[in-house]
Protein backbone atom coordinates (compact mmCIF):
# COMPACT_ATOMS: atom_id res chain seq x y z
CA UNK A 1 0.00 0.00 0.00
CA UNK A 2 1.19 3.11 -1.19
CA UNK A 3 -0.52 5.47 1.17
CA UNK A 4 1.57 7.33 3.65
CA UNK A 5 -0.80 8.77 6.72
CA UNK A 6 2.14 11.89 7.04
CA UNK A 7 1.58 12.91 3.82
CA UNK A 8 -2.60 12.80 4.18
CA UNK A 9 -1.99 14.72 7.52
CA UNK A 10 0.07 17.28 5.72
CA UNK A 11 -2.42 17.83 2.47
CA UNK A 12 -5.03 18.16 4.88
CA UNK A 13 -3.05 20.66 7.39
CA UNK A 14 -2.15 22.53 3.93
CA UNK A 15 -6.28 23.11 3.01
CA UNK A 16 -6.70 24.13 6.44
CA UNK A 17 -4.22 26.75 6.55
CA UNK A 18 -4.72 27.81 3.34
CA UNK A 19 -8.73 28.65 3.96
CA UNK A 20 -7.68 29.99 7.85
CA UNK A 21 -5.28 32.22 6.30
CA UNK A 22 -8.09 33.38 3.48
CA UNK A 23 -11.06 33.72 5.93
CA UNK A 24 -8.78 36.25 8.37
CA UNK A 25 -6.99 37.52 5.64
CA UNK A 26 -4.69 40.64 6.33
CA UNK A 27 -6.53 43.28 3.79
CA UNK A 28 -5.50 46.24 2.73
CA UNK A 29 -6.23 48.47 5.44
CA UNK A 30 -4.98 48.96 8.54
CA UNK A 31 -5.98 45.92 10.62
CA UNK A 32 -6.76 46.26 14.32
CA UNK A 33 -4.88 45.08 17.09
CA UNK A 34 -7.56 42.47 17.75
CA UNK A 35 -7.16 41.06 14.12
CA UNK A 36 -3.75 41.21 14.00
CA UNK A 37 -3.31 39.27 17.60
CA UNK A 38 -6.38 36.58 16.03
CA UNK A 39 -4.27 36.14 13.22
CA UNK A 40 -1.10 35.65 15.47
CA UNK A 41 -2.14 32.91 17.27
CA UNK A 42 -4.38 31.01 14.95
CA UNK A 43 -2.29 31.21 11.69
CA UNK A 44 1.07 30.53 14.38
CA UNK A 45 1.82 27.14 12.62
CA UNK A 46 0.05 24.10 14.29
CA UNK A 47 -0.25 20.54 14.35
CA UNK A 48 -4.21 20.92 12.79
CA UNK A 49 -5.09 17.46 14.48
CA UNK A 50 -8.19 18.47 14.96
CA UNK A 51 -9.55 19.74 11.76
CA UNK A 52 -7.41 17.02 10.01
CA UNK A 53 -9.51 14.40 11.86
CA UNK A 54 -12.61 16.11 11.17
CA UNK A 55 -11.81 15.95 7.48
CA UNK A 56 -10.17 12.56 7.90
CA UNK A 57 -13.80 11.76 9.33
CA UNK A 58 -15.79 13.04 7.03
CA UNK A 59 -13.99 10.92 4.21
CA UNK A 60 -14.68 8.40 5.78
CA UNK A 61 -18.59 8.16 5.86
CA UNK A 62 -18.72 9.97 2.39
CA UNK A 63 -18.78 13.44 2.83
CA UNK A 64 -17.84 16.33 0.55
CA UNK A 65 -14.34 17.91 1.80
CA UNK A 66 -15.58 21.35 0.47
CA UNK A 67 -18.77 20.74 3.33
CA UNK A 68 -16.43 19.71 5.67
CA UNK A 69 -13.55 22.46 5.72
CA UNK A 70 -15.56 25.72 7.00
CA UNK A 71 -16.52 23.36 10.27
CA UNK A 72 -12.89 21.70 10.51
CA UNK A 73 -10.95 25.84 10.70
CA UNK A 74 -14.54 26.66 13.63
CA UNK A 75 -12.84 23.47 15.24
CA UNK A 76 -9.48 24.81 15.13
CA UNK A 77 -10.26 28.44 16.02
CA UNK A 78 -11.93 27.16 19.04
CA UNK A 79 -8.98 24.89 19.76
CA UNK A 80 -6.91 28.03 19.11
CA UNK A 81 -8.99 30.12 21.84
CA UNK A 82 -8.39 27.88 24.19
CA UNK A 83 -4.87 27.97 24.00
CA UNK A 84 -4.99 31.47 24.42
CA UNK A 85 -6.62 31.76 27.25
CA UNK A 86 -5.15 28.71 28.75
CA UNK A 87 -1.46 30.13 28.95
CA UNK A 88 -2.79 33.27 30.25
CA UNK A 89 -0.69 34.67 33.71
CA UNK A 90 -3.94 33.10 35.58
CA UNK A 91 -4.44 30.05 34.34
CA UNK A 92 -1.05 27.97 32.77
CA UNK A 93 1.14 31.22 32.85
CA UNK A 94 3.12 29.94 30.01
CA UNK A 95 5.54 32.24 27.62
CA UNK A 96 5.74 29.57 24.67
CA UNK A 97 3.23 27.95 22.32
CA UNK A 98 3.60 26.76 18.71
CA UNK A 99 7.06 27.97 18.74
CA UNK A 100 6.74 31.34 18.95
CA UNK A 101 5.80 33.42 22.84
CA UNK A 102 2.61 33.13 23.56
CA UNK A 103 -0.73 35.85 22.71
CA UNK A 104 -0.47 37.75 25.83
CA UNK A 105 3.47 38.17 25.67
CA UNK A 106 3.33 39.98 22.37
CA UNK A 107 -0.20 41.67 22.64
CA UNK A 108 -1.06 41.81 26.83
CA UNK A 109 -3.02 40.05 28.37
CA UNK A 110 -6.69 42.08 27.96
CA UNK A 111 -5.92 41.53 24.21
CA UNK A 112 -5.44 37.83 24.62
CA UNK A 113 -8.56 37.57 26.36
CA UNK A 114 -10.47 39.32 23.82
CA UNK A 115 -8.58 37.27 20.67
CA UNK A 116 -9.97 34.19 22.44
CA UNK A 117 -13.01 35.51 23.02
CA UNK A 118 -13.53 36.43 19.24
CA UNK A 119 -12.62 32.79 17.77
CA UNK A 120 -14.81 31.39 19.94
CA UNK A 121 -17.92 33.27 18.95
CA UNK A 122 -16.82 34.10 15.29
CA UNK A 123 -16.15 29.80 15.17
CA UNK A 124 -20.23 29.68 15.70
CA UNK A 125 -20.78 32.53 12.99
CA UNK A 126 -18.64 30.63 10.34
CA UNK A 127 -20.32 27.18 10.63
CA UNK A 128 -23.25 28.66 10.28
CA UNK A 129 -22.42 31.36 7.35
CA UNK A 130 -19.98 28.88 5.45
CA UNK A 131 -22.41 26.14 5.86
CA UNK A 132 -25.14 27.65 4.09
CA UNK A 133 -22.99 28.88 1.25
CA UNK A 134 -22.18 25.10 0.87
CA UNK A 135 -25.33 23.96 1.54
CA UNK A 136 -25.15 21.97 4.86
CA UNK A 137 -28.81 21.59 5.71
CA UNK A 138 -30.05 23.53 8.77
CA UNK A 139 -30.86 20.51 10.94
CA UNK A 140 -27.20 19.63 10.50
CA UNK A 141 -25.70 22.96 10.95
CA UNK A 142 -28.18 22.83 14.61
CA UNK A 143 -26.38 19.47 15.23
CA UNK A 144 -22.61 20.65 14.36
CA UNK A 145 -23.12 23.21 16.48
CA UNK A 146 -24.64 21.51 19.62
CA UNK A 147 -22.10 19.06 19.61
CA UNK A 148 -19.09 21.34 19.29
CA UNK A 149 -20.65 23.64 21.82
CA UNK A 150 -20.97 21.14 23.75
CA UNK A 151 -17.47 19.35 24.37
CA UNK A 152 -16.45 23.05 24.55
CA UNK A 153 -18.44 24.56 27.26
CA UNK A 154 -19.48 23.73 30.59
CA UNK A 155 -19.59 20.40 30.15
CA UNK A 156 -16.61 19.63 28.51
CA UNK A 157 -13.47 21.64 27.38
CA UNK A 158 -13.92 24.51 29.77
CA UNK A 159 -14.87 22.62 33.11
CA UNK A 160 -11.76 20.34 32.60
CA UNK A 161 -9.45 23.15 32.34
CA UNK A 162 -11.45 24.39 35.64
CA UNK A 163 -10.12 21.28 37.11
CA UNK A 164 -6.76 21.29 35.82
CA UNK A 165 -6.71 24.77 37.77
CA UNK A 166 -8.31 22.48 41.14
CA UNK A 167 -6.05 20.12 40.68
CA UNK A 168 -3.13 22.58 40.47
CA UNK A 169 0.15 21.08 42.08
CA UNK A 170 -2.19 18.57 44.29
CA UNK A 171 0.23 15.41 44.43
CA UNK A 172 -2.33 12.70 45.14
CA UNK A 173 -4.29 12.58 41.83
CA UNK A 174 -5.63 9.19 41.19
CA UNK A 175 -5.54 7.59 37.71
CA UNK A 176 -9.17 8.22 37.38
CA UNK A 177 -9.10 11.85 38.21
CA UNK A 178 -6.81 12.01 35.74
CA UNK A 179 -8.67 10.31 32.93
CA UNK A 180 -11.72 12.62 33.69
CA UNK A 181 -9.59 15.87 33.77
CA UNK A 182 -8.37 15.23 30.38
CA UNK A 183 -11.22 13.71 28.60
CA UNK A 184 -13.10 16.57 29.65
CA UNK A 185 -10.59 19.07 28.88
CA UNK A 186 -8.96 17.36 25.74
CA UNK A 187 -11.02 14.82 24.74
CA UNK A 188 -14.53 16.31 24.22
CA UNK A 189 -12.80 18.81 21.93
CA UNK A 190 -11.38 15.66 19.67
CA UNK A 191 -14.18 13.73 19.87
CA UNK A 192 -16.13 16.24 18.54
CA UNK A 193 -13.85 17.08 15.27
CA UNK A 194 -14.21 13.05 14.62
CA UNK A 195 -18.22 13.32 15.27
CA UNK A 196 -18.18 16.46 13.19
CA UNK A 197 -17.24 14.90 10.34
CA UNK A 198 -19.52 12.56 10.51
CA UNK A 199 -22.48 14.63 10.62
CA UNK A 200 -21.08 16.76 7.42
CA UNK A 201 -20.91 13.30 6.14
CA UNK A 202 -24.67 12.77 6.92
CA UNK A 203 -23.29 8.92 9.20
CA UNK A 204 -25.80 7.18 10.61
CA UNK A 205 -26.45 7.08 14.44
CA UNK A 206 -25.20 3.95 15.40
CA UNK A 207 -21.93 4.68 12.99
CA UNK A 208 -21.40 7.88 14.96
CA UNK A 209 -21.74 6.01 18.50
CA UNK A 210 -18.70 3.76 17.46
CA UNK A 211 -17.12 6.73 16.11
CA UNK A 212 -17.52 8.64 19.44
CA UNK A 213 -15.86 5.60 21.14
CA UNK A 214 -13.02 5.46 18.91
CA UNK A 215 -12.54 8.65 19.37
CA UNK A 216 -12.34 9.03 23.05
CA UNK A 217 -9.92 6.66 22.96
CA UNK A 218 -7.64 8.09 21.00
CA UNK A 219 -8.20 11.47 22.60
CA UNK A 220 -6.75 10.04 25.74
CA UNK A 221 -3.74 8.24 24.14
CA UNK A 222 -3.15 11.91 22.37
CA UNK A 223 -2.92 13.45 25.69
CA UNK A 224 -0.90 10.59 27.50
CA UNK A 225 1.54 11.18 24.60
CA UNK A 226 1.16 14.49 25.31
CA UNK A 227 2.33 14.14 28.86
CA UNK A 228 5.23 12.04 27.48
CA UNK A 229 6.65 14.85 25.38
CA UNK A 230 6.12 17.26 27.64
CA UNK A 231 8.41 16.01 30.07
CA UNK A 232 11.27 15.38 27.63
CA UNK A 233 10.74 17.67 24.57
CA UNK A 234 11.96 21.24 25.27
CA UNK A 235 10.72 22.88 21.75
CA UNK A 236 9.48 19.64 20.38
CA UNK A 237 5.65 20.63 21.28
CA UNK A 238 6.38 24.44 20.52
CA UNK A 239 5.77 24.82 24.31
CA UNK A 240 8.13 25.58 27.36
CA UNK A 241 9.52 22.26 27.67
CA UNK A 242 8.91 20.61 30.88
CA UNK A 243 6.00 23.41 31.88
CA UNK A 244 4.18 20.42 33.31
CA UNK A 245 6.74 20.07 35.74
CA UNK A 246 7.52 23.55 36.31
CA UNK A 247 3.72 24.22 37.26
CA UNK A 248 4.23 20.74 39.67
CA UNK A 249 1.24 19.39 37.93
CA UNK A 250 0.21 15.57 37.97
CA UNK A 251 0.68 14.63 34.51
CA UNK A 252 0.59 10.34 33.17
CA UNK A 253 4.44 10.40 33.35
CA UNK A 254 4.38 11.23 36.96
CA UNK A 255 0.99 9.35 38.08
CA UNK A 256 1.95 5.95 35.78
CA UNK A 257 5.58 6.16 35.06
CA UNK A 258 6.60 5.84 31.66
CA UNK A 259 5.97 2.17 31.04
CA UNK A 260 2.69 1.94 31.63
CA UNK A 261 2.04 5.05 30.40
CA UNK A 262 3.52 3.46 27.01
CA UNK A 263 1.64 0.92 27.10
CA UNK A 264 -1.96 2.36 28.16
CA UNK A 265 -1.31 4.32 24.91
CA UNK A 266 -0.88 1.28 22.73
CA UNK A 267 -3.98 -0.28 24.70
CA UNK A 268 -6.36 2.38 23.44
CA UNK A 269 -4.56 2.82 20.38
CA UNK A 270 -5.67 -0.91 19.67
CA UNK A 271 -8.93 -0.72 21.18
CA UNK A 272 -9.67 2.46 18.77
CA UNK A 273 -9.32 0.20 16.37
CA UNK A 274 -12.10 -2.58 17.72
CA UNK A 275 -14.32 0.10 17.45
CA UNK A 276 -13.68 1.05 13.91
CA UNK A 277 -14.28 -2.29 13.10
CA UNK A 278 -17.69 -2.34 14.13
CA UNK A 279 -18.27 0.20 11.45
CA UNK A 280 -19.21 -0.87 7.64
CA UNK A 281 -17.29 0.98 6.38
CA UNK A 282 -13.44 1.93 4.87
CA UNK A 283 -12.22 3.12 8.27
CA UNK A 284 -8.15 3.14 7.44
CA UNK A 285 -7.42 6.54 7.45
CA UNK A 286 -8.76 6.73 10.95
CA UNK A 287 -7.18 3.66 11.83
CA UNK A 288 -3.82 4.83 10.54
CA UNK A 289 -4.23 8.16 11.83
CA UNK A 290 -4.55 6.50 14.99
CA UNK A 291 -1.70 4.62 15.11
CA UNK A 292 0.59 7.72 14.07
CA UNK A 293 -0.93 9.74 16.80
CA UNK A 294 0.32 6.92 19.25
CA UNK A 295 3.58 6.43 17.93
CA UNK A 296 4.54 10.53 17.36
CA UNK A 297 7.33 12.02 19.09
CA UNK A 298 5.96 15.75 18.50
CA UNK B 1 -54.63 53.63 29.08
CA UNK B 2 -53.46 51.28 32.18
CA UNK B 3 -50.50 49.47 30.70
CA UNK B 4 -47.48 50.61 32.76
CA UNK B 5 -44.60 49.43 31.23
CA UNK B 6 -42.68 49.12 34.56
CA UNK B 7 -44.37 46.61 35.73
CA UNK B 8 -44.80 45.18 32.10
CA UNK B 9 -40.43 44.94 32.36
CA UNK B 10 -41.03 43.39 36.16
CA UNK B 11 -43.11 40.60 34.91
CA UNK B 12 -40.84 39.53 32.18
CA UNK B 13 -37.73 40.11 34.15
CA UNK B 14 -39.06 37.59 36.85
CA UNK B 15 -39.70 35.35 33.81
CA UNK B 16 -36.37 35.25 32.76
CA UNK B 17 -34.97 35.26 35.88
CA UNK B 18 -36.99 31.76 36.94
CA UNK B 19 -35.56 30.17 34.20
CA UNK B 20 -32.29 30.92 34.57
CA UNK B 21 -32.40 29.78 37.80
CA UNK B 22 -34.00 26.65 36.16
CA UNK B 23 -31.06 25.94 33.86
CA UNK B 24 -28.39 27.09 36.23
CA UNK B 25 -30.00 25.02 39.16
CA UNK B 26 -27.64 24.57 42.13
CA UNK B 27 -28.76 20.42 42.60
CA UNK B 28 -28.16 18.73 45.34
CA UNK B 29 -24.26 17.30 44.67
CA UNK B 30 -21.64 19.72 45.39
CA UNK B 31 -21.46 22.03 42.85
CA UNK B 32 -18.16 22.39 41.24
CA UNK B 33 -16.31 26.39 41.52
CA UNK B 34 -17.07 26.84 38.03
CA UNK B 35 -21.26 26.81 38.49
CA UNK B 36 -20.83 28.19 41.56
CA UNK B 37 -19.03 31.33 40.10
CA UNK B 38 -21.41 31.23 36.84
CA UNK B 39 -24.37 31.23 38.91
CA UNK B 40 -22.57 34.24 41.12
CA UNK B 41 -22.65 36.68 37.90
CA UNK B 42 -25.68 35.34 35.80
CA UNK B 43 -28.12 35.15 39.17
CA UNK B 44 -27.33 38.34 40.67
CA UNK B 45 -30.02 40.78 40.34
CA UNK B 46 -29.56 42.52 37.03
CA UNK B 47 -31.38 44.69 34.54
CA UNK B 48 -31.95 42.51 32.40
CA UNK B 49 -33.10 44.80 29.79
CA UNK B 50 -31.81 42.90 26.83
CA UNK B 51 -33.92 39.76 27.35
CA UNK B 52 -37.16 41.74 28.09
CA UNK B 53 -36.15 43.63 25.26
CA UNK B 54 -35.96 40.01 22.74
CA UNK B 55 -38.94 38.85 25.19
CA UNK B 56 -41.12 42.61 24.15
CA UNK B 57 -39.96 41.81 20.29
CA UNK B 58 -41.49 38.39 19.93
CA UNK B 59 -44.77 40.12 21.43
CA UNK B 60 -44.72 42.72 19.16
CA UNK B 61 -44.52 40.72 16.21
CA UNK B 62 -47.02 37.76 17.33
CA UNK B 63 -44.55 35.38 18.62
CA UNK B 64 -44.89 32.97 21.21
CA UNK B 65 -42.93 33.60 24.95
CA UNK B 66 -41.95 30.32 25.42
CA UNK B 67 -40.27 29.85 22.60
CA UNK B 68 -38.55 33.10 22.82
CA UNK B 69 -37.92 32.63 26.75
CA UNK B 70 -34.83 30.45 26.12
CA UNK B 71 -33.51 33.06 23.28
CA UNK B 72 -34.11 35.78 26.28
CA UNK B 73 -31.91 33.39 28.67
CA UNK B 74 -28.98 32.66 26.23
CA UNK B 75 -29.06 36.74 25.26
CA UNK B 76 -28.55 37.34 29.28
CA UNK B 77 -25.93 34.75 29.43
CA UNK B 78 -23.96 36.62 26.72
CA UNK B 79 -24.60 39.77 28.03
CA UNK B 80 -22.78 38.44 31.52
CA UNK B 81 -20.28 36.49 30.09
CA UNK B 82 -19.39 40.32 29.04
CA UNK B 83 -19.68 42.02 32.09
CA UNK B 84 -17.12 39.62 33.54
CA UNK B 85 -14.64 39.56 30.79
CA UNK B 86 -15.09 43.52 31.10
CA UNK B 87 -14.47 43.40 34.93
CA UNK B 88 -11.13 41.94 34.60
CA UNK B 89 -8.06 43.45 36.46
CA UNK B 90 -6.33 43.43 32.72
CA UNK B 91 -9.52 45.59 31.41
CA UNK B 92 -11.26 47.68 33.66
CA UNK B 93 -10.70 46.37 36.96
CA UNK B 94 -13.80 47.01 38.32
CA UNK B 95 -14.32 45.52 41.91
CA UNK B 96 -18.20 46.09 42.13
CA UNK B 97 -21.06 45.33 39.25
CA UNK B 98 -24.62 44.35 39.90
CA UNK B 99 -24.40 45.71 43.24
CA UNK B 100 -21.92 43.35 44.43
CA UNK B 101 -18.29 42.46 44.43
CA UNK B 102 -16.96 41.35 40.94
CA UNK B 103 -16.53 37.34 40.06
CA UNK B 104 -12.84 37.91 39.97
CA UNK B 105 -12.80 39.64 43.16
CA UNK B 106 -14.55 36.60 44.50
CA UNK B 107 -13.53 33.50 42.48
CA UNK B 108 -10.20 34.53 41.07
CA UNK B 109 -9.13 35.96 37.85
CA UNK B 110 -9.10 32.37 36.52
CA UNK B 111 -12.22 31.13 37.43
CA UNK B 112 -14.27 34.61 36.45
CA UNK B 113 -12.48 34.17 32.73
CA UNK B 114 -13.49 30.19 32.37
CA UNK B 115 -17.05 31.35 33.61
CA UNK B 116 -17.23 33.94 31.34
CA UNK B 117 -15.91 30.96 28.77
CA UNK B 118 -18.75 28.53 29.49
CA UNK B 119 -21.33 31.55 29.68
CA UNK B 120 -20.51 32.57 26.06
CA UNK B 121 -20.32 28.53 24.64
CA UNK B 122 -23.28 27.38 26.70
CA UNK B 123 -25.68 30.12 25.60
CA UNK B 124 -25.33 29.00 21.72
CA UNK B 125 -25.72 24.80 23.20
CA UNK B 126 -28.81 26.65 24.99
CA UNK B 127 -30.58 27.87 22.00
CA UNK B 128 -30.23 24.85 19.92
CA UNK B 129 -31.37 22.48 22.65
CA UNK B 130 -34.39 24.22 23.70
CA UNK B 131 -34.87 25.71 20.53
CA UNK B 132 -35.61 22.13 19.15
CA UNK B 133 -37.75 21.43 22.79
CA UNK B 134 -40.09 24.69 21.74
CA UNK B 135 -40.15 23.50 18.40
CA UNK B 136 -38.38 26.54 16.44
CA UNK B 137 -37.30 25.27 13.39
CA UNK B 138 -33.51 24.53 12.40
CA UNK B 139 -33.64 27.85 9.67
CA UNK B 140 -34.49 30.00 12.63
CA UNK B 141 -31.92 28.45 15.17
CA UNK B 142 -29.56 28.80 12.77
CA UNK B 143 -30.48 32.92 12.04
CA UNK B 144 -30.37 33.09 15.78
CA UNK B 145 -27.26 31.94 16.53
CA UNK B 146 -25.84 34.26 13.18
CA UNK B 147 -27.71 36.91 14.41
CA UNK B 148 -26.16 36.52 18.25
CA UNK B 149 -22.84 35.64 17.06
CA UNK B 150 -22.19 38.42 14.72
CA UNK B 151 -23.49 40.87 17.09
CA UNK B 152 -20.90 39.79 20.28
CA UNK B 153 -17.75 38.54 18.10
CA UNK B 154 -15.13 40.21 15.91
CA UNK B 155 -17.79 41.85 14.15
CA UNK B 156 -19.34 43.47 17.54
CA UNK B 157 -19.36 43.45 21.05
CA UNK B 158 -15.24 41.84 21.37
CA UNK B 159 -14.14 44.38 18.83
CA UNK B 160 -16.06 46.95 20.88
CA UNK B 161 -14.28 46.30 23.78
CA UNK B 162 -10.94 46.32 21.93
CA UNK B 163 -11.54 49.50 21.09
CA UNK B 164 -12.37 51.06 24.66
CA UNK B 165 -9.22 49.53 25.43
CA UNK B 166 -7.47 51.20 22.62
CA UNK B 167 -9.06 54.35 23.28
CA UNK B 168 -7.93 54.07 27.24
CA UNK B 169 -7.48 57.54 28.48
CA UNK B 170 -7.47 58.87 25.21
CA UNK B 171 -8.23 62.69 25.62
CA UNK B 172 -9.37 63.67 22.14
CA UNK B 173 -12.26 61.34 21.55
CA UNK B 174 -14.59 62.93 19.19
CA UNK B 175 -18.48 62.03 19.28
CA UNK B 176 -18.20 59.97 15.84
CA UNK B 177 -15.55 57.59 17.41
CA UNK B 178 -17.65 57.50 20.77
CA UNK B 179 -20.50 56.47 18.64
CA UNK B 180 -18.63 53.89 16.90
CA UNK B 181 -17.06 52.62 19.67
CA UNK B 182 -20.86 52.17 21.71
CA UNK B 183 -22.26 50.96 18.33
CA UNK B 184 -20.18 48.22 18.73
CA UNK B 185 -19.64 47.13 22.03
CA UNK B 186 -23.11 47.97 23.75
CA UNK B 187 -25.56 48.68 20.42
CA UNK B 188 -24.70 45.34 18.45
CA UNK B 189 -25.93 43.10 21.16
CA UNK B 190 -29.09 45.19 22.17
CA UNK B 191 -30.22 45.48 18.50
CA UNK B 192 -29.21 41.44 18.22
CA UNK B 193 -31.67 41.17 21.12
CA UNK B 194 -34.41 42.89 19.36
CA UNK B 195 -33.69 41.09 16.48
CA UNK B 196 -33.96 38.00 17.74
CA UNK B 197 -37.11 38.14 19.64
CA UNK B 198 -38.62 39.50 15.97
CA UNK B 199 -36.98 36.21 14.40
CA UNK B 200 -38.56 33.82 16.97
CA UNK B 201 -41.69 35.33 15.52
CA UNK B 202 -41.41 34.85 12.19
CA UNK B 203 -41.66 38.90 11.25
CA UNK B 204 -41.02 39.89 8.02
CA UNK B 205 -37.43 40.42 6.40
CA UNK B 206 -38.42 44.86 6.08
CA UNK B 207 -40.38 44.55 9.12
CA UNK B 208 -36.44 43.35 10.91
CA UNK B 209 -35.15 46.00 9.04
CA UNK B 210 -37.45 49.06 10.60
CA UNK B 211 -36.58 47.08 14.07
CA UNK B 212 -32.79 47.27 13.66
CA UNK B 213 -32.85 50.76 12.95
CA UNK B 214 -35.26 51.45 16.15
CA UNK B 215 -32.81 49.28 18.33
CA UNK B 216 -29.76 50.88 17.10
CA UNK B 217 -30.92 54.02 18.51
CA UNK B 218 -32.18 53.05 21.63
CA UNK B 219 -28.90 51.27 22.28
CA UNK B 220 -26.84 54.61 21.56
CA UNK B 221 -29.59 56.22 23.95
CA UNK B 222 -29.11 53.54 26.52
CA UNK B 223 -25.23 54.04 26.39
CA UNK B 224 -25.69 57.96 26.88
CA UNK B 225 -27.58 57.24 29.55
CA UNK B 226 -25.43 54.87 30.90
CA UNK B 227 -22.82 57.53 30.96
CA UNK B 228 -24.74 60.13 32.55
CA UNK B 229 -26.03 57.33 35.26
CA UNK B 230 -22.33 56.03 35.91
CA UNK B 231 -20.88 59.44 36.77
CA UNK B 232 -23.29 60.39 39.16
CA UNK B 233 -24.64 57.40 40.74
CA UNK B 234 -22.66 55.69 42.60
CA UNK B 235 -24.82 52.66 43.76
CA UNK B 236 -27.30 53.38 41.50
CA UNK B 237 -26.25 51.00 38.57
CA UNK B 238 -24.60 48.53 40.89
CA UNK B 239 -21.44 49.25 39.61
CA UNK B 240 -18.62 51.33 41.34
CA UNK B 241 -19.81 55.03 41.01
CA UNK B 242 -17.42 56.74 38.79
CA UNK B 243 -15.91 54.08 37.24
CA UNK B 244 -15.19 55.75 34.25
CA UNK B 245 -13.85 59.01 35.85
CA UNK B 246 -11.43 57.30 37.74
CA UNK B 247 -10.56 55.51 34.64
CA UNK B 248 -10.51 58.76 32.88
CA UNK B 249 -12.40 57.55 30.11
CA UNK B 250 -14.33 59.80 27.72
CA UNK B 251 -17.92 59.97 27.76
CA UNK B 252 -20.76 60.90 26.53
CA UNK B 253 -20.25 63.39 29.09
CA UNK B 254 -16.89 64.58 28.68
CA UNK B 255 -17.40 64.80 25.21
CA UNK B 256 -20.81 66.44 25.02
CA UNK B 257 -21.34 67.60 28.14
CA UNK B 258 -25.12 66.83 30.13
CA UNK B 259 -27.13 69.42 28.38
CA UNK B 260 -26.30 67.81 24.93
CA UNK B 261 -26.43 64.64 26.25
CA UNK B 262 -29.59 64.72 26.93
CA UNK B 263 -31.20 66.19 24.14
CA UNK B 264 -29.52 63.68 21.80
CA UNK B 265 -31.20 61.27 24.04
CA UNK B 266 -34.31 62.63 23.55
CA UNK B 267 -33.84 62.81 19.73
CA UNK B 268 -33.19 59.51 19.33
CA UNK B 269 -36.04 58.05 21.46
CA UNK B 270 -37.77 60.18 19.15
CA UNK B 271 -35.86 59.00 15.83
CA UNK B 272 -36.67 55.61 17.51
CA UNK B 273 -40.74 55.74 17.31
CA UNK B 274 -40.27 56.91 14.31
CA UNK B 275 -39.20 54.05 12.37
CA UNK B 276 -41.45 51.65 14.83
CA UNK B 277 -44.07 53.83 12.70
CA UNK B 278 -43.20 52.11 9.72
CA UNK B 279 -43.96 49.01 10.99
CA UNK B 280 -47.48 47.75 10.37
CA UNK B 281 -48.32 46.40 13.79
CA UNK B 282 -48.97 47.38 17.18
CA UNK B 283 -45.39 48.51 18.42
CA UNK B 284 -47.19 50.36 21.62
CA UNK B 285 -44.98 48.47 24.12
CA UNK B 286 -41.25 48.72 22.60
CA UNK B 287 -42.07 52.39 22.47
CA UNK B 288 -43.04 52.53 25.92
CA UNK B 289 -39.87 50.55 26.40
CA UNK B 290 -37.84 53.24 24.52
CA UNK B 291 -39.63 55.95 26.46
CA UNK B 292 -38.42 54.03 29.63
CA UNK B 293 -35.39 53.71 28.40
CA UNK B 294 -34.13 57.22 27.81
CA UNK B 295 -35.86 58.02 31.24
CA UNK B 296 -34.60 55.94 33.69
CA UNK B 297 -32.07 56.93 36.72
CA UNK B 298 -30.58 53.86 37.35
Amino acid sequence: MNFKIEEYISSKRQLVDKRLEKIFQAGNKKQSKLKESIRYSLLASGKRLRPVLCLASCETFGGRTSQALPVACAIEMIHTYSLIHDDLPSMDNDNLRRGVPTNHKVFGESAAILAGDALLTDSFNLIIKEGIKKEISSDKICELIATLSNAAGSAGMVEGQAIDLEFGSKKNVSPDDLKKLHSLKTGALISASAVSGAVVAGAKKDEIKHLKKFSDSIGLAFQIKDDLIDDTGAGKTGKSGGSDKKNKKSTYLTVLGEEKSLKLIDNLTTKSNGYLDRIDRDTSILKELANYLGKRNR
